[in-house]
């Protein structure tokens, strides 16, 4: 080789040598557990000085270099004053949970290999053992064995699912986009749906104006009769209609579409059957609790979110689908430089990303610690503090309006409390408890969820105490 | 409050004790650091037993609890043999890095405290800091200030891109879809570009063929005048060209399209300019490599990935674009119950994704630590180390095919050491040094990229010998 001069050395900020990276990965341990500590003690709800945030911030020019500790302890002091605590056990959140350990020694794993996920050849380990998680999830929602992949939220599990019904109900969508059908395509979904659907009809390319909000029995459940007389209705008018997306556990109430009702009717009218369950999904951990999801065995596909009620860090969806084929036909591409050992299971290849993370070890890292049984414990608890919640609410007055079997609450106050929303700022700004306000059925409610697996019996306490202030 | 019977424990495996906690994490911390130092020593791909793996996988079957220390073990241990390893410092891989310490430590900050990116009033502070990060590194591209985001990778960025450029280009996109527009909508990229824009067209629901995959030059780089008469041909026959994606570091060659002849002629025709500088984006940090890029201060939208050059874990990519006020015509919606402090900052009213984790710190601890100073000491080390893999090869009678100013080489070898992709294959197998086969302008090359910024005179020598190892 000719002669050249040396290499510099690495930055040593960057890749520091094994001595240093030691001692700085204790130090972090230390003060995270020091901090999240605080945390569970301290508000709810962030108590920083914006403006002196800010000020800080701005220094961070990225001139001068800087010690990463002091840089990690500052980063840690910032978060511990500056986010709204999932962590915190008085946190009745929407959905996001204080992580399991598991979930967070996974993530450190896939941070420090850093294995491409994107290609079966090289991260044949991990792609295999995600394809584990999804089946037994699979199997444990009574699917047809079929393929799957782990997602960063239900958005993009649920946009997943629109490509494949779209790709399915025309064969000219692939190469011709939505104006190979027809007519204007329609997408059903209740008024009690999950927002993001606006948003991903909008991405789909088939326009938001193809979200066809069906109505909801007073219940919060969609009205199978008005989904049947929607889709009569769009037909009649020259719309072509594709797909019902099913919600099993609605965001603000909890609540569990007619899956059955809407299986037969999807079966019927040949509309892919989609069921969000990001949420309530998990509820298939527990016999108690399994047979509220009776009808999503049905499904053409599921979304449900491990970052949410099972508990893993964020983000962490799972997408399930008994068509394995159809998703190679939404996701195919070809390069000359990606390695494959085999292209059906490629998920560069039968996904919407393209490099990927590993997530769904998550999971797996979770479930393999406390198995079905402890997870059915976990979500068992949940909805256990909920109904110490409600009797306490209850007693004091409040009245429940969401009927669920999952662990979320719906509630008027009396009417000497005053005004939901005003309530619910109250409380919140507080930062003893932290609950939401939501509309469900057209009227303002206190949305109350558990959230944080290690709730006690005093943060239930302390809720409902805060939720019963008086105005001062 | 009513005598109800007591809460059950929260599940231990989930959430063990503060002392356990602790005990486990440096346990993982301990495991980690063994496992890698014997990566760097050992087989770049993977040399586990597949069905050896496959049976005890199937041996989790999740009804017995186990405890968590014996399944991290197993886990590392799989990991360790069961990919191709990013973090070896023989492996010159397809863009995919070692990754830094601070990005490390700021994934298992975000993973502790699991905070809710999705809105501003849930998480001030992590949505004010990676904004910090996106104006940063916007301005260091010459942007004008705008917005931006994180985003799982760069599919997803460029993704982002084609529905901004649709939802500005036809007011009806965002309501009708693409039957909005007056005919089939146009998007170029060149020939050489990412294998992801076949998706991508296809997820927009404007069709794969949408994708008119334009001439290069010969070297790599897009034809101006070939993206000229291709334009001009689509309007002559009722397409709608709607826009061009330019490539700053194609990924068989790391070949940078001409971005200033590009911009004028997007500017001329009224296209959106996007700039997929997923890889190439970092050379923005030096100001030796930074020229190569001039012209990217025009573009409508950049896309870089801070888990590639930038060396963060995955995925961490960089959406950035002068149109704030786009974001939120592209991905708004509306919910009762998301707290918000500010609409036009939430990331959930102005990205695809709505749950989302917080990204943006691997990079912000990155830069904070080594400065622009110290990753482009990074950056020009690369290209430092692909220099001595080109000398020492071409004195072995090899030839560069490729000119990229990156650290991205492009070769054949001599014609004694047969087919290109037989020595690939050969050259991976043996595991001692990784390197990829890709088509560059229409033929086989042996694709080397400077991927770990730990890789040593003595890998490059390992490499170079490899390469040169007849066939046994």
């Amino acid at each position: 080789m000719p002669l050249q001069p040396p290499l510099p050395k690495p930055p040593a900020g960057l890749f520091p040598r094994a001595v240093e990276r030691a001692r700085i990965t204790d130090f972090l341990s230390r003060a995270l557990e020091a901090s999240l500590e605080r945390v569970a003690a301290g508000s709810t709800v962030p108590t920083f000085d914006r403006e002196r945030f800010r000020a800080e911030l701005a220094r961070f020019d990225f001139v001068a270099p800087r010690p990463l500790e002091a840089v990690l302890e500052w980063t840690v002091a910032q978060l511990e004053h500056g986010i709204t605590h999932m962590t915190h056990p008085c946190h009745f959140g929407l959905f996001n949970p204080n992580p399991t350990l598991p979930a967070q020694c996974a993530d450190r794993i896939a941070g420090a290999f850093n294995p491409q996920l994107a290609s079966t050849a090289s991260s044949p380990v991990p792609v295999e053992l995600e394809a584990h998680v999804i089946r037994a999830i699979g199997a444990r929602a009574g699917l047809p064995a079929g393929a799957g992949h782990f997602a960063t939220g239900g958005a993009e599990a649920n946009y997943t699912a629109l490509i494949l019904a779209l790709t399915r109900a025309d064969p000219g969508f692939a190469e011709r986009g939505a104006r190979a059908f027809a007519g204007p395509v329609v997408l059903y979904a209740s008024r009690e749906s999950h927002g993001a659907w606006h948003k991903i009809a909008h991405q789909a390319g088939i326009g938001r104006a193809a979200l066809n909000l069906v109505a909801t029995d007073g219940a919060g459940r969609m009205d199978p009769a008005a989904l049947a007389a929607a889709v009569a209705l769009d037909r009649a008018q020259g719309r072509v209609p594709v797909m019902v997306a099913a919600t099993a556990g609605t965001t603000a109430a909890g609540m569990i579409d007619p899956l059955g009702a809407i299986a037969a009717l999807a079966a019927r009218e040949g509309l892919w059957l989609h069921v969000d369950a990001a949420w309530g999904g998990a509820a298939l951990v527990s016999e108690r609790l399994r047979p509220h999801l009776a009808g999503v065995e049905a499904a053409d596909s599921l979304t449900i979110d491990a970052h949410k009620w099972f508990a893993t860090t964020m983000g962490c969806a799972m997408f399930i689908t008994p068509h394995a084929p159809l998703l190679s036909q939404a996701f195919h591409s070809a390069t000359s430089y990606m390695p494959s050992s085999d292209a059906a299971l490629d998920p560069y290849l039968t996904t919407v990303q393209w490099s990927r993370r590993f997530l769904g070890l998550r999971l797996f890292l979770s479930l393999a610690t406390v198995g079905w049984t402890g997870y059915a414990q976990h979500v068992e608890r949940a909805v256990a503090v909920i109904d110490r919640v409600r009797a306490g609410l209850e007693q004091r007055g409040w009245t429940t309006v969401n009927d669920s079997p999952l662990a979320l609450l719906a509630l008027l106050p009396p009417p000497a409390l005053g005004e939901v929303r005003t309530l619910v700022r109250r409380v919140v700004r507080a930062g003893r408890a932290w609950v939401a306000a939501a509309s469900f059925e057209g009227r303002d409610v206190v949305r109350i969820c558990a959230t944080n697996g290690e709730t006690r019996e005093r943060d239930v306490e302390t809720l409902v105490d805060e939720l019963n202030a008086p105005a001062g």
